[in-house]
């Protein structure tokens, strides 16, 4: 069977995205194609893969249906094939694939996800979307060798602990993050994404993290929002409107307060090859 | 600019193809268009570039020109945009191109590369390719760690160690390959490619390699060449006809010596995906 997939990144995030509008291409979307795809040597390579379907064609008997009235569905799968329930960079790729392939070119587009609808806005350049309303937490210690920092809880749908590198200078870059840094267990019982950040000016960070499950990552959309959120309120700018720039490994974001309290992520996306496979 | 490729392996070693029959689409490849083509994250992703291009139309002020009469050139680069003189594996992806796209389908073809024409066979499922005549040097050590073993010098035009494990029963799968294993730099000033092999059965190896200035890789050509003949010369089985398996991460090889002491390697290809890019 050959059959329609665009490759995309979002800030290096990247995805292999199979459009699939009425569910009649895949069906209900084999694991084993999944990893065969994301397969960075044998396949096409990617983080996850992300089909582009009719939330009314997704069948109620498939795994993880959505219940959303949202007209298109972001079908996500992580690498390994499991059901991922929502990527904040995937939001971004998916929307600028159904801008490109012109199935929906508006400039607000509200997607299904398995975490609810998400709404995106794109203002010519950039997507924004709407992360939700994150929930600063208590403090922990992270650990990565003999060096420990103090690491603010914040969840944002998932666990976060963001450690401000600040006062010896070091700055992240020198960091290994080959290894899960340590974190507190009975605060984080199912694992936590690790967030090292440090500072690169006036409401601009750098900030290098470490996935639960995956490892380092060029790019992690809820914890650029995280990071951006826990030195917002170390430096008493939570506020409608308070923006800080926080730089990955894969890029450039932004991250606002809202008056609802919430955090907008905004940041690039860009589909960079299409074609046919078999895989 | 849009352009085609196809993205292709040789036993998991990877590669972006770019038809460029008449040098019209590239002209002088372009650095940084290989480097954007192999990105894994912001770009398709390979362990490097081949561009199939007729001799004829390779403009002889172009980087690495080559003087042949076969009719295909194997244009390859490797990811970071650097010329490179040969990939074993990569002439199998080439070939199958060739094929599949109806450029040359017969089951013997010549192709042109920089260390001088190679002929590969087809035999209606795996492609052979003539790795030429290998030279069996002199001794050295290699090692890990604290531990240490003897490795056979094998130049196939370039340099290898190969350890023998053997003994101790603890193969290679558990080694730690993610750093340069130590190895006598007054033998290899160069530097070297570094084999360690365990026996599976008779003529049956299982090989990781290390290699120069890459890292661990899931696949080597020459690799695999040389592992081949320093066991068939530590077995007695310098012979014409004797055959070795050779089982790597990316998938399973043959090695044949032949009556003009040359090894032929032996393997599939794959394309994977096709379409089109402008990155």
């Amino acid at each position: 069977m050959v059959y329609a997939f665009t490759k995309a990144h979002a800030t290096e995030n990247d995805f292999v995205v199979l459009p699939d509008p009425d569910g009649t291409v895949h069906g209900p979307l084999a694991d084993v194609r999944v990893r065969a795809l994301c397969d960075r040597h044998a396949g096409i390579g990617g983080d996850g893969v992300l089909r582009v379907i009719r939330t009314a064609a997704y069948d109620a008997a498939w795994p993880g249906a959505p219940t959303s009235a949202a007209t298109w569905f972001m079908d996500y799968r992580n690498a390994d094939g499991s059901i991922a329930e929502m990527c904040g960079n995937g939001t971004r790729a998916f929307a600028a694939y159904l801008r490109t392939s012109g199935l929906d070119t508006s400039d607000e587009i509200t997607i299904a996800t398995r975490a609810g609808d998400k709404t995106l806005t794109f203002d010519g350049e950039l997507w924004t979307v709407d992360l939700g309303a994150p929930q600063l937490l208590g403090w922990s210690e992270v650990g990565i060798g003999d060096a420990t920092w103090k690491a603010r809880h914040v969840d944002m749908g998932n666990p976060h602990a963001v450690a401000l590198l600040d006062g010896d200078g070091s700055g992240v870059a020198g960091l290994d993050l080959s290894r899960q840094p340590a974190f507190d267990t009975a605060t984080y019982p199912h694992g936590v994404n690790v967030e090292l950040v440090e500072r690169a000016g006036e409401a601009h960070l750098v900030m290098r993290v470490h996935e639960r499950g995956v490892g380092e990552t060029r790019s992690c959309g809820t914890g650029i929002g995280a990071t951006a959120v826990a030195v917002m309120e170390a430096d008493g700018h939570i506020a409608d409107g308070s923006t800080y720039v926080v730089d990955v490994p894969g890029g450039r974001l932004t991250v606002t307060w809202t008056e609802a309290g919430h955090a907008l992520l905004t940041g690039p996306a860009a589909l960079v090859a299409s074609g046919t496979t078999s895989l």
